[in-house]
């Protein structure tokens, strides 16, 4: 995998990433900040060329989930679409060298706890995030599934041009609609996956997306899935039936749709590369051993 | 100098490049059309953290213009700021391996002839170029200033996410307020530099830019500076005391100035260091040589 350095940074990101490296210099893990942020090529190639083909997208419908979980590895590594609805659609594929399932699952018990762990994970566009219960997410006497479900992660962040306000869901991924049978037959060991609101409608559901990883060779194998909009698949959320309504209030049309699918695929390639190439020694030196 | 690829084009540049690629196909020129970019990466790191500092900056005066020219080195390779105005700043030095003088004047009258060639330059984002006395400008019994300068030229491309048209007044380094002896003293043999005005206020300059080349051991080494806005100084100009209201118009306030300071580096960066790699190679197949 060839890693090449992010060549653009629109001027609010700069900014932030400015603000963000003065919130986070006092605190232990500040020598972590590293605004120095790589790519793999291939991927951000993949992303320049337009929509990826129909035929190899995927709706948020079961049978859609099950085809993929069935062979995730049939995919196309990156890329993005717009589905009907419209909904923004973004899949990925990132090797995380280095990275267990263990350390990936950890970090999302621990970096909702201060917004400045968050920034750690992409500097220049990671503003906002609390969890409605910490205390239940920092008690390490429950498990993963009863410390991050169920207890609404709300998070601020910059998805290109446009400001992402939205509380994450994070729910067992069969409870997403993934199938229990073929997510342990493909061999995945850990899921940060959720449903989610815009914090300007709490109650519609407009995104659903998966992040699944399973150990490989020689680090975590991490498939992401994004639907964001108004699939008719979204219906079996809270609130899904009211995701059209929402997305015509808000003006975003087939082009609004099809920008926020790009920018969402380049804001997943960094931060999970990103966080591919800090958190083995986050991990190390804040993680449960120590 | 280490090159790295680009790893961010927007929608609107992605298709525009599936457009522009359709446009060129035809033309003896197609094999040119290299939508494979690379910038030179400490460049791109230059301008990924803010502004630079005031006191390297130069406003479009007449004493600040000399200061340039008597020591182009003096100032760092890349930046962008906002000035007085407001007016969004940018300055470049681009190195051209391969690039000479002859060449690099050629180019200005060569491209503007037919609008895909002005896309070779940048694929993902040059839509329009035609110039008001195409005879003149293709005219090869005049000199390189009777064809090129005076001979308005009607540009149409994306400045990151905005849209620029403008009419270029190509004119002698002298008029836009070089001094002669000291251009000849620091060794500068081409310019393709201008004032602009916007398609829409054609009576109003907006713009000042400098493209200043002179020979180096391996080729072009060429120094760019951009004015874009209400900067006083661009009063010497034709109705750019004008500006201000034009500005106010369009919205542009300190930050949509600074952003179009930061979009403008980048396109700069962008095109230039393509130019010079497609250049050489263009100019040996269609030179006057050949």
């Amino acid at each position: 995998m060839v890693l090449t350095p992010i060549t653009y940074f629109d001027v609010r990101s700069q900014k932030q990433c400015a603000t963000n490296k003065k919130l986070v210099a006092e605190k232990p893990y500040a020598r972590f900040f590293q605004d120095d942020m790589q790519v793999p090529l291939a991927m951000a190639k993949a992303l320049q060329h337009g929509q990826m083909p129909r035929a190899q997208t995927l709706t948020p419908s079961l049978a859609d989930i099950k085809t993929f979980l069935s062979d995730p590895r049939r995919f196309p590594d990156a890329g993005y679409a717009v589905l009907e609805g419209p909904t923004a659609y973004v899949q990925t594929r990132h090797e995380m060298p280095g990275v267990t399932s263990e350390m990936f699952k950890w970090w999302f018990l621990w970096h909702p706890i201060e917004k400045q762990r968050y920034m750690l994970w992409f500097p220049y566009a990671h503003v906002e995030n609390y969890v409605e219960d910490p205390r239940r997410l920092a008690d390490e006497s429950l498990s993963y599934e009863q410390r991050l479900y169920h207890n609404p992660n709300t998070i601020g962040e910059y998805i290109g041009p446009s400001t992402l306000n939205a509380i994450l869901h994070f729910s067992d991924p069969t409870e997403l609609g993934c199938d229990a049978t073929t997510l342990k037959r493909a061999g995945f060991t850990a899921s940060a996956s959720a449903w989610s609101a815009p914090c300007a409608a709490p109650d519609i559901t407009f995104t659903l997306m998966l992040h699944l990883g399973r150990e490989a060779d020689n680090g975590l194998e991490l498939f992401n899935r994004y639907w964001i909009g108004a699939h008719p698949e979204l219906k079996r959320f809270p609130g899904g039936e009211k995701a059209p309504s929402f997305l015509k209030k808000m003006g975003l049309d087939q082009t609004g749709i099809e920008n926020i699918a790009y920018e969402m695929a380049v804001h997943d390639m960094t931060e999970f590369s990103h966080l591919a190439s800090v958190l083995p020694r986050i991990y190390g030196q804040f993680g449960p051993a120590c």
